[in-house]
């Protein structure tokens, strides 16, 4: 997917609300901002939006000296989730098709997104809400086809908090399938996207291989990544893309993808043919 | 008052809504969108918000060839406060201090602003809500006070629609004093602020000379306005200052100046040590 003039002042919106968590020195915070506008003044309209988003975050790490920004938040969101979990777990224990309910599950995990809002609410009320309702695109059936034929599943994860839904997916697929998982997060800290820390930290390294895409975009931009992780998404038997950022990078990848997200913002929910805020199973099929 | 880092993705925002009234051609708004970015880059921190306001609508004036993007809005603004003109002057008969209710009238139009929003809401219930609240910041005793000694009064006009209660208040004004009127718009059109044509639209020509900044800046900005208005501020016995524009522009001014206005963004309100929303008479006093 590539940008869109609306991205331009959601990027601007985005540097601030980062700029602010990682360093409280008004003149560095200016600096950050000016060389923002210069990175949307050399935009080509042929970068999909993660790509100018590492951009932008490389600026503000480099220009603050902070690495992390959301570190802190990226702990809270997992602990969040962990707390949650006893409860979820007991609702897909009762769920006709737990497979589905976790689904779901891992969808609404999505909301924890800091790079679309600074507060993403109650992530328990957000989960009940998409486990109660329809998605706005349900691929289940073919989702689920797909992993009864795999041996082999890359699972692309997005955010912290949303990695322990993806965590309890893994667990889930594992009972209709035996095939194995790996679990790919990003290459360095961008917003407060899961990397390999986080994966660990949450127990997704005792039911799959950990990888990273070996960049800092928040999304798999195949150009940019690592010689490994495009040989892990192209040989993969079934890919599943958590998260909006994922999706705008691999929208139009040259191979089949399941997309599992909530349509944050109204660029993405259009290019989705969906509502804004619609939970999302999409089976993209390479053309 | 000078920029601040958070008017940043409000320009970005504002650009790309002005961009979108003023082409419908995807590669001109991203091609203004990307000069926004080059603007941003090149901010200096002792500009006040309206410069870079006034470079931003410059860029997308030329580059979509549509010098006055929001002409029918502005229009559209002048008929909605001229049908609402009969119930507000109805109100005013039955005041007791038909004035202070007029002064409230003339900020409560101020949300007229499509620099903030592209939907301002209900005018008539804004300028009833104002009316029955109190303003934020109440300098109206030395307000009335300096009209009644002054012998010429300067009003600095902002918004269309706003421009029909400014008319208003100088008909009021002129029961309380019998002092001469300048009201003074902008040099060409910029956002939905008034010009010439606005002012006598509206008649405010029957009561005050009209006058204008002499540029296209959405404040008077006192660095680049003509030597006429800058002569006609500073001589002025009383300066009445329309909007938040104005203020982001005069706030700092080396003269004595009203500010009337409601305080639409943190970081005007933070600068007026008030509420977000509230509604304003400020007596600036030259240090």
């Amino acid at each position: 997917m590539r940008i869109d003039v609306e991205c331009i002042p959601c990027f601007a919106r985005q540097a601030l609300l980062t700029v602010r968590c990682a360093t409280t020195d008004d003149a560095i915070q200016l600096s950050v901002m000016k060389e923002v506008g210069r990175l949307i003044a050399d935009v080509s309209p042929d970068m999909c939006p993660p790509e100018l988003a590492e951009q932008i975050y490389g600026v503000i790490s480099a220009l603050s000296g902070n690495e992390d920004p959301y570190k802190a938040e990226k702990h809270r969101a997992n602990k969040l989730v962990l707390d949650l979990e006893p409860e979820f777990r007991d609702v897909l224990s009762k769920s006709d098709d737990a497979l589905f309910s976790c689904v779901k599950l891992a969808i609404s995990g999505n909301s924890i997104d800091l790079g679309i809002t600074s507060d993403y609410g109650d992530i328990g009320v957000k989960a009940r809400e998409v486990l109660a309702a329809s998605l706005g695109v349900d691929d289940y059936a073919s989702f689920r086809r797909s992993l009864e034929g795999a041996a082999h599943v890359l699972v692309v994860g997005d955010n912290t908090g949303e990695i322990v839904f993806d965590r309890m997916l893994i667990e889930q697929m594992r009972k209709v399938s035996d095939c194995r998982f790996t679990y790919m997060v990003r290459g360095r800290p961008v917003i407060n996207d899961g990397t390999a820390e986080d994966a660990v930290a949450v127990g997704i390294d005792r039911l799959a291989t950990i990888a990273d895409t070996g960049d800092g975009a928040p999304g798999l931009v195949l150009s940019q990544c690592s010689e490994e992780a495009m040989n892990l998404f192209m040989t993969a038997d079934m890919v599943i893309s958590k998260g909006q950022g994922n999706y705008e990078a691999l929208s139009d990848a040259p191979r089949d993808v399941f997309f599992l997200l909530l349509a944050k913002c109204d660029v993405v929910s259009r290019e989705l043919d969906t509502t804004l805020g619609a939970a999302v199973l999409k089976h993209h099929v390479a053309s």
